[in-house]
């Protein structure tokens, strides 16, 4: 039996005197939170979430989140974590797709929450995450108030929780991970992140994004402290690692290589800090030699992996990541390291057949993290875990020794600071423009981002559009973070394969000369 | 997706060129041992076993043990363990219960094979586990020289091992563990294990047995080397250490008793040896003080569980095996240790409601490694699992930190050297002989064992029987470990309760004065 309830038990049974969560003063200890967690879901089911009812949440990282994801399971619901960065529509879209009967919102969201409640018609409640609720908003402190209840006893393949994840027409697709997978992933990363009893763990990067989905079941499972932080700011990074000596976390490389990076770097004690996990993108070599050399004491691991496999699916391990030309295990870093223990790796072809050692094919998975399938989408569900495997749709090259290798995406996908950007999403959009005849979106190369979206387009004959106003089209409908942040214009038609494909690869080629782009 | 040939498969993935077995000059790298699976898998196929056919093994350990818990699992069917300890008339029925068309034997174990085929309807072919099969035997190593086969793809709840475990009533049940079961366990232990990539492991506690069970899944996590020893002797033990660099094993404390009290102990350097995990029982202090005294680089972990449970549901961690009495983990080498992750641990009263903390009650478990059920027992299963609680039988109580102390049998389980007596079924054979009215078989301390079977008995009126009438009587009937090792007569009647049960707890009190029999 598989249950994130039965995991928060036990953390309180075997540290009971360790915080659980500690945030802006407030702290809980183990022995006190399920407790907490039975009085919060007892609230939530006042309120409708009962058996695989859906509560969403739309908020900056807190100890309330934390609750939240064990309230709702608890409580025998589905938690829906809503992307902070989303454009109105989107968080429209991905409300209405779920379904959401409750929605937890912490004041920098209340704004645009009311903006869009007009659209929500499944939407009963909204929950206030904070102090003092505005009108009359239910107050998340206000739930704790009810009588607590017993756990709903969820488990297994129990639907636990709704990601969702961008889709290359432009359409979120609801990702339903169960019980088994979203507690199963953090034990199979365990032995290699070496998470150890009362682990002191900050959450940085975004809740809501299931990459910190793993520090937040890691922690339960070693019955460790939660310290949080609304988002990521480096200072606040480095002084929250000092005073409250943090000991794990998660971070992107770009926020690796702003930490280390930082010119106020050498003022604070980061000596506690034992692991690093990073996720989305490897590592440049530039920012893991600074790394080793400014924080020796850290160890680093890179996973690999998306939403459907709740998310791990490969691990580099820390012994990997050194830049000595001496070292049995220098050379891997541009690798997304090798299978996670209970997942099997395989890199096929068209047919589904593995190719060979070294050959580019799709990256396929099995274990016991693989999600239940896509809410409402059953062709896709079929297509993507067809013959039993997860379809991750990323190219990939695996070398004799298992590690793998991300050469592409098969979708295009950029990934910009951390955050997954689909092409054919930004390109649905740029459509829309009257002035645009033709338009590709591609990653290229940048300092900060790692990748920045840009766009090639092509106007309509005798139609204008400036650099700008293409991208004021675009921020109208989408999240910032997916807009283009630089546009180039082209007289000629974009290059098409034989089968009437734009061939992005010759497109990106000119802006990646001389650079890999070998994203894991 | 769980599944235990895909382990092996990732294995050869991430670590192709180490060894996956050496045993007696006979080596395979990780690289070929699939293939070679899938080949003694077809051999298996042609003899029978298909889909949920069982294949039987009595043997000592050896590289080929491994290789049958594969094959049969990859052939699709199911693998039943024999003890090698168990009198003629057990063989037969754990065989006949399972209903074994297949046995693979060894030397050793032929000629008691021999002597019971013809009480073994079911049994279709021997397969011998040697080099030259004497007369007609199928040869383990001539069933590779079939053609690989596909992987039967068995996963998840899918049946995947018999384990029999004794039973009180003297008839042993047949655990039904899945593939589930049998790969999750070894991944819950591996953080506390700290198994790392290509360990060397030591398979010297026999194969049959579940307890060793962690350390054949755990190598193949890991992708780890496996050495063997057909069974347990200290000079063997620590020149295998020293000649094969091992770093990880399995032993009862009785064998860690003899190791680090050996006079050889000094000639071998037993330096490569990271951790031992011992099971069944506790570790006296003496022998923990004289094992971290002599073995200083090397951790040590207790594991507490049983056959239902795949078996572990508790650790102790290595810092807690500590005389420090400054230690902040001192004072806890009595404990079983705390629920290992993914096991969630109760101790409930006679109404299944949890007992408060420090009182006694029915320790109870549930996770992803609790078993099916009992083969062809409905209401045992039903009751063992009643509520969704696994019931150990076994007494306990827990501290306020989680830690597990077992204060009782509830079924009067008597530990020798690692092996379990049940009280009753070594009764049953008592009452048998014609001079015994009445008879109470207990665990007495014993030095060398931990615990001696011992028997009380008052004879029949006017009948008469020595004490080695009484042994030679119950080796005849069962396994020479379970039989008593000294038999006190009495006049009296034995104190009875007031349900008429038997008062063992008065009769062991005098033999364990000044000492805790807390047994974990």
């Amino acid at each position: 039996m598989f249950s994130l309830t039965a995991l928060i038990r036990r953390a309180a049974q075997i540290n009971p005197h360790a915080l659980a969560t500690s945030d802006s003063g407030r702290e809980i200890l183990w022995d006190a939170f399920p407790q907490r967690i039975a009085c919060l879901a007892a609230g939530l089911k006042d309120l409708g979430i009962r058996q695989d009812e859906r509560a969403a949440i739309l908020a900056l990282n807190s100890d309330r989140y934390y609750e939240f994801y064990f309230a709702v399971a608890w409580a025998g619901g589905v938690f829906v974590p809503v992307n902070t960065r989303l454009a109105p529509a989107e968080v429209v879209h991905w409300l209405n797709d779920s379904g959401a009967r409750v929605l937890c919102v912490d004041a920098n969201f209340l704004p645009l929450v009311e903006s869009i409640r007009d659209q929500l018609p499944a939407l009963e409640h909204l929950v206030f995450l904070g102090e003092s609720a505005p009108g009359n908003l239910v107050q998340w402190d206000q739930l704790a108030e009810s009588h607590a209840i017993p756990d709903a006893g969820r488990k297994d393949a129990d639907l636990a929780g709704l990601f969702y994840t961008g889709g290359t027409t432009g359409r979120s697709k609801g990702v339903m991970l169960s019980q088994q997978n979203l507690a199963v992933n953090a034990l199979q990363a365990a032995p290699i992140l070496q998470l150890q009893p009362g682990d002191r763990i900050l959450h940085t990067a975004p809740m809501f994004h299931i990459a910190d989905w793993c520090m937040c079941v890691g922690a339960a499972i070693v019955a460790g402290s939660n310290y949080f932080l609304p988002g990521f700011e480096p200072v606040q990074v480095m002084r929250s690692i000092e005073q409250q000596g943090i000991q794990k976390m998660l971070m992107v490389p770009t926020m690796i290589n702003m930490v280390v990076h930082h010119p106020d770097l050498e003022k604070f004690d980061l000596s506690t800090l034992e692991t690093v996990m990073y996720g989305a993108s490897p590592m440049p070599e530039s920012v893991i030699k600074r790394a080793l050399d400014v924080l020796p004491q850290t160890r680093f691991c890179q996973a690999y992996g998306q939403t459907e496999a709740a998310p791990i699916l490969t691990m580099l391990r820390p012994e990997y990541h050194t830049v000595d030309t001496e070292s049995p295990f220098q050379g891997k870093l541009k690798s997304a390291g090798q299978a996670v223990p209970g997942v099997e790796l395989a890199v096929l072809d068209e047919d589904d057949t593995p190719v060979a050692v070294g050959e580019v094919g799709e990256v396929c998975a099995r274990g016991p993290n693989v999600m239940l399938g896509y809410r409402n989408l059953e062709d896709q569900t079929e297509a993507t875990l067809r013959g039993g495997w997860l379809h991750t749709g990323d190219g990939g090259r695996m070398d004799e020794a298992g590690f793998l290798y991300i050469v592409d995406r098969v979708k295009d996908m950029i990934i910009s600071g951390g955050e997954n950007v689909f092409s054919a999403e930004v390109e649905n959009v740029l459509y829309q423009h009257p002035a645009v005849a033709q338009c590709a979106v591609i990653g290229v190369p940048d300092e900060k981002w790692g990748e920045r979206v840009h766009a090639i387009v092509v106007l309509k004959e005798g139609a204008e559009a400036t650099e700008d106003a293409l991208m004021a089209h675009c921020k109208e409908l989408i999240a910032g973070y997916k807009c283009p942040r630089s546009v180039t214009f082209r007289e000629d038609a974009l290059p098409l394969s034989g089968a009437g494909k734009i061939l992005k690869t010759e497109l990106r080629r000119p802006y990646w000369k001389g650079q890999d782009r070998n994203v894991g």
